[in-house]
């Protein structure tokens, strides 16, 4: 595998004469694989991942999410607890994330500081919210817009090299009209890429109708602010999407980040994800931290398919299972493409790559690359990633 | 916490007078539990676990599961496969289990000997089948009684301390009536434990309906041969039992081992088990190794809520999803009666405990010891165990 100014050359039998001047590494029997892309995570609820689970998302909201990130107001608590995240995120095979930081603007311009410095490439946004918020974390929608556009000139000044600020309206019900279309024009101005929520919990979607009772889907409530940007949009779950919100995200190219940890979880449900890779809809797989308990890529994979295992027992054969090929391809080039020619060891695209031992799991068997690389998403974890690459340059 | 004799003789604010002169061990802020027991598990089948994850079961068995078994007749082989097993089983936090072999005797006997070294208190069965299974390890019912008689000889004879047989029909449409009828004498005679399977998917059910018209249900094809005997009789999975096969599974004590690993992977389906214990069944987990991928009981507590959060999501919102002290108990005291007084710190129960330090789990916050149990479903492995105490033997 040729590496070049950041970019896969190729895959080779043999080293082409060319490269013979290159310095060579050689990894013996591990596997190589490009390196992971976790589609949507939230770095302040890091804290409490692996509690609450027996609560659904608008009560999980109210009782966990919200308590823990108002308290990262405080830049010292912040600091510290970000700290755990950007290392855990650091030692797995994620190498490209995006992040949800918290409304406030300091520590999530310190958080991505943090996340600069790993040389993992990630998007992080400052959370806007200006309704149906507890008062002690909501913001005024005019605070809202005025904290956003001094947190994205004091990102401009810090000169990141490989972190970026992202647009990111919390959910709809969280998010006025007015707010909504200062983000979009916000976006249009500076060019930025946009995450959100969408169509996630079916108790959230009839609120989204009560709330914005014009819109014909839930996905217009963010395309009437100018927030689906063409290929620059990432929307979290889309769960319960119906055909005339998949049309709609389609037609602008909006890449879906499935978070089946956090859908099992919180109870969403199950998204018929084979059916929207058969529609051509762009998908990638989310860990969603800490509505998913897991930060693990690996177990993404492995909640991905086994959502929809269960979805197509218990509700609708017409929809596939997935396989490990397809969320394998999710986690890498399905995500990979909101980073641009990421997620694949092909010619010209971005050297993102992760080095495993799976030496661990003993067995007799002597087993082909592709059934090792099944084994990854069943039973590997951070302990096997001896390895990684972003962009060409080694982290370890 | 006191273990006198093997036994906890309780817990305790200060250690009462009458125990000073035990020796003690402090673990400071680590976490102690009772020790898992994994009431399902192919110790043959784990050499190929985490692959051929794309199959159902029937086309899983053929494809994966007979071709391994049968290699077991190669008594290097299997100890060289069954060598990787045993160490996984007591690296974990597994203190006890029940284990299917595969058809030969001396590699069955063998296993028993290196899980007996181990400590670990567990049931062992020579598998018996002598239908509908692949011409190369069938066996003929003659061959298949006399092999399982030389076997418990042999296995007495062995004076094993911790290991004990287990009578283990394959399952019903592998086992015709003559051998279960057999099967069923030799446990009564010698006052043996049963284990199987039962109602596991479909296409199976409807199999043994056509195989065994005269059954009114699928349990009663065991239980007209006597196997399930009363309080010894252990079956995996029971995913479709219908009301009449539930009430002769209380009827007769019957231990019902939930394998939601398994049952999610090869798209068996999603047991009401919150039902079942409403209804006052035993119910213990199993990990199903290799139809579930993982040897873990902290990913089975955790597939268990999966499997029951989807369900309770998708299909039927009577059934209530599965909470953390549910799949703890399952995980402890629920399938720990299958084994005596098994799964609790309470007085006079067996002393097994697991300690577990969850340093590696960072966080900022402090959490309660019921939270910190909470994160050992999500978010542990192996690693966190760092010490393993069966019947009050120190293990490690």
């Amino acid at each position: 595998m040729v590496c070049e100014h950041g970019r896969c050359a190729g895959v080779f039998e043999t080293l082409p004469p060319k490269y013979a001047s290159l310095p060579v590494e050689d990894f013996w029997d591990k596997l190589i694989i490009p390196g992971l892309v976790d589609l949507h995570t939230h770095a302040p609820q890091f804290a409490f991942r692996g509690t609450g689970g027996d609560l659904e998302l608008l009560d999980w909201l109210n009782a966990c999410a919200f308590p823990e990130e108002k308290a990262y107001g405080d830049l010292d608590y912040a600091e510290r607890a970000y700290d755990c995240f950007v290392e855990d995120l650091y030692i797995g095979a994620t190498t490209r994330a995006c992040v949800f930081g918290t409304k406030h603007r300091k520590a999530t311009a310190g958080l991505m500081e943090m996340l600069d410095e790993t040389g993992l490439v990630t998007f992080v946004g400052k959370v806007n919210m200006d309704r149906n918020v507890p008062e002690d974390y909501v913001e005024t929608t005019e605070e809202s817009v005025a904290e956003t556009k001094k947190w994205l000139g004091h990102v401009r000044r810090m000169n990141l090299k490989h972190t970026s600020p992202i647009i990111t309206p919390r959910f709809t019900p969280s998010c006025s009209r007015p707010l909504m279309e200062e983000l979009g024009r916000i976006a249009e101005k500076l060019d930025l890429s946009v995450q959100s929520h969408l169509s996630e919990n079916q108790d959230e979607i009839e609120w989204v109708k009560k709330l914005e009772p014009d819109c014909r889907c839930y996905a217009e409530t963010y395309d009437r602010a100018g927030l689906l940007r063409k290929g620059r949009t990432v929307m979290a779950h889309c769960v319960w999407s119906d055909e005339e919100e998949l049309a709609l995200l389609k037609n602008r190219g909006v890449v879906i980040a499935h978070c089946p940890g956090s859908n099992i979880n919180v109870r969403s449900g199950a998204a018929p994800v084979s059916k929207y890779l058969d529609m051509g809809l762009k998908v990638g797989l989310g860990s969603d931290v800490a509505g998913g308990p897991s930060s693990s890529m690996f177990a993404a994979m492995r909640d991905a398919v086994t959502v929809s295992k269960l979805r197509w027992r218990l509700t609708d054969q017409s929809v596939r299972p997935l396989t490990f090929p397809e969320v394998f391809y999710m986690a890498t080039m399905g995500g990979g493409a909101f980073f641009g020619k990421v997620g694949a060891f092909l010619e010209g695209y971005e050297f993102d790559a992760v080095v495993l031992d799976d030496e661990n799991l003993q067995t007799i068997r002597a087993f082909s690359p592709a059934e090792r690389a099944e084994r990854l998403m069943y039973l590997m974890d951070d302990r096997n990633v001896t390895g990684k690459y972003v962009q060409g340059r080694k982290l370890y």
